[in-house]
């Protein structure tokens, strides 16, 4: 950590900031510019993390503090090198094998549910997806099916032995939900939600944890951080488009994020072209992006008749056109040295 | 609602949505151009925002599908023309009266919390603010005092007459927080926390809802609507920044939102200049640029002693800064016909 | 175009509109529903674009105007179905093959030039990049060669057989760039200057016309737009990164732009992972996403030193890793059923 | 400036760093922590901002470059801390007196231009604006009446003694505008029209230069710093909104960037409600704003017909809402010590 004072900082106050930095025990560097005094700050990660809750920026004199190591630890590459893998029933995600869980946006009924997991199945996905419980922009709009929708998901799974990642949306139901789900998904807009974070890091199962689409890389690793400092390690990071000015596309994948994310961290990451893009006829494009940029998995939104889906119909790909992607992702993955 | 078709659409895609539409019973209009087909949707708001569940756009031959009415209808200002005045013990948020909230951010000790709300109170803050259960971007951060926290915002309040206003994160926090607190906040990083929100609808306490960094101001209306729609209208909507590429300052205040909101919603408005600027030096700058915008009330962060604030010690003002604000608001307020 | 009444709008303002929108000639239709009244104007795209001109949201009445045909006609490819295929020398840009474009940010001497050109042609570049006048946001950042570093570039396409891309910023050097350049780019902070638009729209040599980073794709769109309408068909897009709030990156790459992009027009798009991300070791997993995400070229920066690269050193490729990303990028085309 | 090192950086790589920044004859100051090495740069700003030419990031084992010092010189408030004050024709802007500047948003018949500067005149305008060369994002809009344009405004100024603010686009055209205009405009869109800064930094006329939409505070200081580094020390800056996520207005304006400037800067600030809300009912909300955020003048956009304007209609007001508008600007003004 660097603490750098204003050109006209005083003695006095630079005086007062050592004395704060020094009870704290660490090994302080005071150098002293023709126009500035900066004071550095040596120790250990962990420890320098707990000085940082002084808040040197509201002390006189003092014009900015600078971290130099990142603010998240255990989910950081540098605390644990190597990449982790979570293993779901024998899928390994996060290994070379890169892994696509497809499915309806929301589980609607017990027929569509089973029918696009059979399809998405057979078209080679691995995870299924469906939501039971939905976190609606509207009151208005369809909140989703509940437990009945679990069960769905449930009997789907067991037709086709496909695992289940659906969504939690209040800590009062984690109970239910891990009845059902192999992974917990925490959605965007839960984000930061930290009482929900700290209650699937209690849980024994593996989490899915979505960027808010205002979250910065750095505070999506960081809400992982409170998964794994309650005890949960089996996180895996999902990229699903964040927000800006441009309106031709409900959101904007940040591509960038998957390598950025691989170099600052050993967790698995996946992409969600499909609320990244709003528009189907975008998802492949973006989807094929995802996969040559590094993501260890995709998430997919599949329906067997988009205009009757209660949510993101305009999203979702018809089974047909899935079976076609995963095609064309077995290629590219081919030829970046990874299987699907 | 209005339903655009694609310039190549066959009559079979046209008439394939019309059948649909026509199940709803809405009288419908055909208009059909040199390139395109139109369809018009005619019915009041709320009957038309039940078809919006249908995903037309989804449809085959469907270019695009234009909302016409506002998707919130209680918060609006055509449902509700009159602006909402919410009272609490006596004071009123919404009225010709602008409210200043202010107090620390997060309560952090008897001494400092008693210390400053009577400070705040001196200089004519009528509702005082601090949190208890604390939103932190690290795990490893000061998570707020919990139940303690709020019994010593109540003798606060006790010794001073201030209502209080705090945060509630969790829903299964809302028995506690309600035996406390005058009003409930909740947080930008909540704001689309749908079963919070509910759970807040269902209380007669009334909520102060701050916007998301990430989030419009439709979606915020929208926000309210669920808190509304349960039986709760005592919403006051809160800016407080949003997330832009502008790096100088941690958010960007929307000040455009705030003469955007009072015209789309009957709901009162305040504004968050700390969060919003993140720096002590300019919270007097914006926060009267907020009021001369129309804002009805102002929530400020201050501290008698920034250097030891566990959280947002930056931004935080001094008693004497605010004394000094307060003065140049009520200034400010009065060259706008408003009182302070 | 749509136009939209407010729900208490007078017969008299409604009528006040269609006597405006009937002088142009154009077929009207106006639908009374049970809220407001909608008036849908028919005809060609290019007639209905002069009639927006027309300010109709500021008719007293009137709630807003719906643009249902794209603002662009001649880059639309609803206007021209068939891609749009490049010809420079021989090497086709739009076409099955994917050309890469690579070389240093600036020319800096005749040396690094001329060695970084054979390093690139060697590892299968196709268009030599090299800027002589640079676009710095600093005063006292280095600004460019000028005509001397138009000559080396010269020296390089002789010695190599590399066509040569580089940027022109102001109109009073067309003739000069114009000599030496076998591509004219537009940078990204001169993308809505029109009168440089209008110049190269008038001249013979191909244009890449880069993304402004505060620009959306429909305005990237209409400042192509301006360079067709002046006569030159010859317009190359690129995608090299937008302003966001993320600050992990220089720019976030706006992957989705790629297949929005081909979708709405018939002109190439070539990506820029250089700019897009601003560090070294992310450009190999973009340029790799831009090209599996359906671009038609990609721009890539080289240098044989970056330690003493003039501009953007911390993002340029040293020509080992420039090579070994071409082998990748060939994988990944074939994949795709491209060449490289 | 500060270098800061990988935790893996090798001896021989900060030693060859150190090498490097020696030859620049600044001190240097070493400081090697627990995990890692950092180098300190003393030395006066503008010396350490020719070292900043060298590309640190790009030497390896340099994990990152800190700049303490704000990259702009001439036009910071620590190299002239007292407000610098522009005088046009006897007209103060950056002192105590609050500049409003009025007219339509292009000049478009002499009619209309000498009405309408009689108007704002009458209501206490002491600029009038109004433009002949106009940036529009379609070629087939409006592209004003270019010299026409500028005598009609010539003529508004002998009738009213106005002083003139008008923009200027391309270098070519400067000695013409120069002829007619008291201010010489630089638009958003040629925030970085580099040549074009340096053409106005060469001239003796005030420039008013509009923050780019996509553009940081910091990169419109180094837009000034180009026009003040050229010899030409009259810059007034304008905040006009910048492109956000939002959409329920055109751009956002950056309120907290008023009090940023003024605190980097000694240059005096204007804002322009008009353009960063795009809507006549948000105009007199956000101008008072403005007003109480300290800026030191407003530009209005005022028509006397805005149904027949050729660009901006919806976003002007009737010379009515202007005249209302002065008056209360003149109470807030008033009410925070100063005068309009």
């Amino acid at each position: 950590m660097i603490i750098v004072f204003k050109p006209e900082a005083t003695e006095k106050q630079i005086q007062h900031v050592l004395e704060k930095v020094k009870t704290s025990g660490f090994p302080v560097d005071i150098n002293r510019g023709a126009e500035r005094t900066i004071i550095g700050i040596k120790g250990k990660i962990d420890q320098v993390a707990r000085l940082r809750i002084q808040p040197f920026e509201a002390f006189p004199g003092v014009e900015k503090v600078v971290s130099i190591s990142a603010p998240f630890k255990l989910v950081s590459r540098q605390y644990k090198p190597q990449d982790t893998v979570i293993d779901i029933e024998g899928i390994k995600i996060g290994g070379k094998k890169v892994v696509v869980m497809a499915g309806p946006c929301s589980v609607e009924s017990r027929e569509i549910m089973l029918e696009v997991a059979k399809k998405v199945k057979l078209a080679g996905a691995r995870i299924l997806r469906g939501g039971a419980f939905k976190p609606r922009t509207s009151p208005y709009s369809f909140q989703g099916l509940g437990e009945e929708g679990l069960q769905y998901l449930h009997e789907a799974k067991e037709k086709t032995g496909l695992p289940i990642v659906t969504e939690l949306m209040d800590p009062r139901q984690i109970a239910l939900v891990e009845k059902y789900a192999d992974i917990l998904q925490i959605g965007a807009r839960n984000m930061q939600n930290f009482d929900l974070l700290k209650e699937v890091g209690r849980s024994k199962k593996p989490v899915l944890l979505k960027r808010g689409m205002g979250s910065t890389v750095e505070e999506l690793l960081m809400s992982a951080e409170y998964i794994v400092s309650e005890g949960n390690p089996h996180v895996i990071l999902c990229e699903r488009g964040i927000r800006t000015f441009e309106s031709a596309t409900r959101f904007t994948l940040d591509i960038n994020a998957i390598p950025v994310i691989k170099q600052l961290s050993h967790l698995p990451v996946v992409a969600d072209p499909s609320h990244a893009t709003g528009q189907r006829s975008l998802v492949a494009s973006v989807a094929k992006a995802a996969l040559a940029a590094g993501a260890d998995g995709l998430i997919i939104e599949v329906h067997t008749n988009p205009e009757i889906a209660k949510s993101d119909g305009p999203q979702s790909l018809l089974p047909s056109m899935f079976s076609d992607l995963m095609e064309e992702l077995k290629k590219v993955g081919h030829a970046i040295g990874r299987e699907i």
